[in-house]
């Protein structure tokens, strides 16, 4: 929290300014035609490609820094940059330059009787906090979306990228003086004081939302000081549940899909649920199926019982997101107990069901409290580029205003626009 | 906050309890057929009723207990309940009955090339907690409203109004039972403790969302309190701005309405600009028509040089909700100045243009960041009611998640159901 009756620090008084440039910004963005909006993306997308050198020299600078910052071998590779990835960060911005501008979008026409007409309409949030830990590439895709939507947009990266994401904004800046687009749309903040996003989460005078996006105590730290509203994108703990009619290869694929593609991501299963009545026949081939994956079975007392490598599952596992080669098994004897243990350990983000049968289908999409619910799919596909957004800035754990994928249209809000000819309330 | 080390207090489990069994209750909702939760509201209209007597007998102690409370008899009356007014809240019950279930709905399909058929639908948020300092309708209201929408509602009035909304909330109640409806849908929470409220705020493992009713102080301490979203209904200084191209006897009319039709309310005006090229025709208009209603003018200089009886306006005049006979008033040069000021002072509630300029209207509508903006028509008219939504449980003053009036919809979530035959991600 600022101190108010105090005299501003200087990093107080900063943070403001840059807040307060925001707000004047959205407010001309959130007038922008598309075009300019899509010609800034465009734009920046060729001059990045064409100022390859120049960003992979920067990178260099956070490479060179790496060891210091203690980042593993496998970390500073994530934040290397190429001229592939870079051809990549640019191809991110043309496609959302091609996806449909959300602001302005018609939601719903009312006719009153009384001849007023009541147009909802899409519009942006305003000012967006973006603070984050991530690859570089991130700084051009939220610089990208939270514009494209007509927000402005304040970034607080890491300082493990400082020098590459830098190098990235100053292209894209450079391009919205050549389009015309409000040049404090997008502000990177330097990340060298950890103060400076407390000042931001008090400011919700001029900031509307904030996004953290990293490790959980990241988020943490910003939805618990945060002032103004948060999107979260807090642990995901999904479950795969093999029903008793489902088709048993289908529901093997999508275990190991779900677990193995790709452990560290929150759309990766943790937890498999089998019906008791497929077993005998289900577990000798998902142990076989996932032995090349060296996964470590976490189970209840039948598994246990039937898989000697199997340790005993505790409730701590089954609330666990394990991010890794480990995988909580439970026995369930119906589909009513395996939504009642979804709903009660899970954390609401993907569960999927494998099975043949129309009627646990329906009550396990109906039952199970989750952003998204799959049948007969990999857990896998909840994302925003899956399902077909374009792009996306997080994916929400929440159910207020935005739940799962974020694109576009969740950095919206909308307004009524009412037309009348002179009518007064009797 | 609840103290995390220490045995939890009597309170604490008591709260803990309640929101427990909300959470449970609204596991049931949200699978709960329209059918159900109309035949409940249809038959609590019935009871309610039949049951006149004994809630007016009820009413009878608060009204006994207002003076104790330091209520004017203006409170008290607005506090009372009569057949009229229980025939009044039975028909609201009867209104939200036949309104459409947002529950289910189809929001979205989208056909992904992978053979994935995603459905976005709409499901409940699941536990609302409202507190509210209101009159007794609002029990059944908001206990109307939430579980219409398919939410558990924790509803803690007033001390003022107790024994009438333990009176409704019984009635309502056994009616729940006859039908089927889960009983813990609805939970009236007795106001002897007012840190029960704080421990509610601090639940939101149960709780999905607050929605305070009342003072700015309820809803001030409700929002920094809360660990869960909070819907916010703060103040409305709402605006009208007469142009040039106006048609000045409807803008007279709009003003007036605006200002006077009830001034105690957040959609009622609380300042006029005017374009400086009508000022000296329509000025005269408007003090003659305002004068019945003795409404103090707080002015520019130019209206202070051209009214007498206007005072000169501060800086904080121009910011301030009144909720009474007071107006500010300022000359502006053009719609985008009108635009600026409705930005910088206003609160973003309803603000209305009166211009028959559709230029100008389009200028205004897009510019001016509220939640209703209004051309030629009463800035009286942003309600629910008033909106077609049938049923409302506040306007929001946020841009997060609601914006405006707050009926059904405004308190659902959405999830999706993505329908595969055994996609796994490559």
């Amino acid at each position: 929290m600022s101190t108010t009756e105090q005299q501003p620090n200087e990093l107080q008084r900063y943070c403001e300014a840059v807040a307060l440039r925001a707000k004047s910004a959205s407010r001309q963005l959130a007038l922008c035609d598309s075009d300019v909006k899509n010609r800034w993306l465009i734009a920046s997308a060729r001059a990045l490609r064409q100022q390859c050198s120049a960003i992979v020299a920067a990178n260099r600078l956070d490479l060179d820094a790496a060891p210091g910052f203690g980042l593993t071998e496998a970390q500073a590779d994530r934040l290397r940059l190429d001229a592939g990835r870079i051809d990549g960060i640019a191809e991110g911005l043309a496609q959302v330059a091609g996806l449909p501008d959300p602001v302005g979008e018609l939601i719903e026409t009312t006719n009153r009787p009384n001849g007023l007409v009541l147009r909802k309409v899409r519009v942006p949030l305003g000012v967006v906090f973006f603070v984050y830990e991530s690859r570089p590439n991130v700084t051009a895709d939220a610089a990208a979306i939270c514009v494209k939507s007509g927000n402005a947009v304040i970034l607080r990266g890491g300082k493990e990228a400082a020098h590459s994401s830098r190098a990235i904004v100053n292209v894209m800046l450079e391009q919205a003086r050549e389009v015309g687009l409000p040049v404090d749309s997008v502000q990177l903040v330097e990340p060298t004081d950890r103060a400076a996003v407390g000042e931001f989460l008090s400011l919700h005078k001029y900031i509307d939302l904030a996004i953290p996006r990293g490790g959980e105590g990241l988020i943490r730290r910003v939805a618990a000081e945060a002032t103004m509203p948060v999107i979260k994108h807090y642990t995901g703990n999904c479950h795969v549940y093999v029903d008793k009619a489902a088709e048993l290869p289908m529901a093997a694929n999508i275990v190991v899909n779900s677990k193995c593609q790709r452990m560290g991501v929150c759309n990766a299963a943790e937890s498999l649920l089998i019906h008791q009545d497929i077993l005998d026949r289900f577990l000798p081939l998902i142990v076989s199926e996932l032995e090349p994956f060296d996964i470590e079975l976490r189970g209840d007392q039948r598994i246990c019982a039937a898989v000697p490598a199997a340790k005993m599952a505790t409730e701590e596992d089954f609330a666990t997101e394990f991010l890794g080669p480990v995988l909580s098994v439970r026995v369930v004897p119906d589909v009513q107990t395996a939504i009642d243990h979804i709903n009660r350990y899970g954390s609401g983000h993907t569960d999927a069901i494998v099975t043949n049968d129309r009627e646990a289908a329906a009550k396990f999409t109906a039952g199970v409290d989750s952003s998204a619910v799959m049948v007969n799919a990999s857990t896998r596909f909840n994302d925003g580029g899956q399902f077909g957004l374009g792009a996306e800035i997080g994916i929400s754990t929440d159910k207020f205003h935005a739940r799962g994928p974020c694109g576009l249209r969740e950095l919206t809000s909308y307004k009524y626009i009412v037309m009348g000819s002179g009518q007064i309330r009797g």
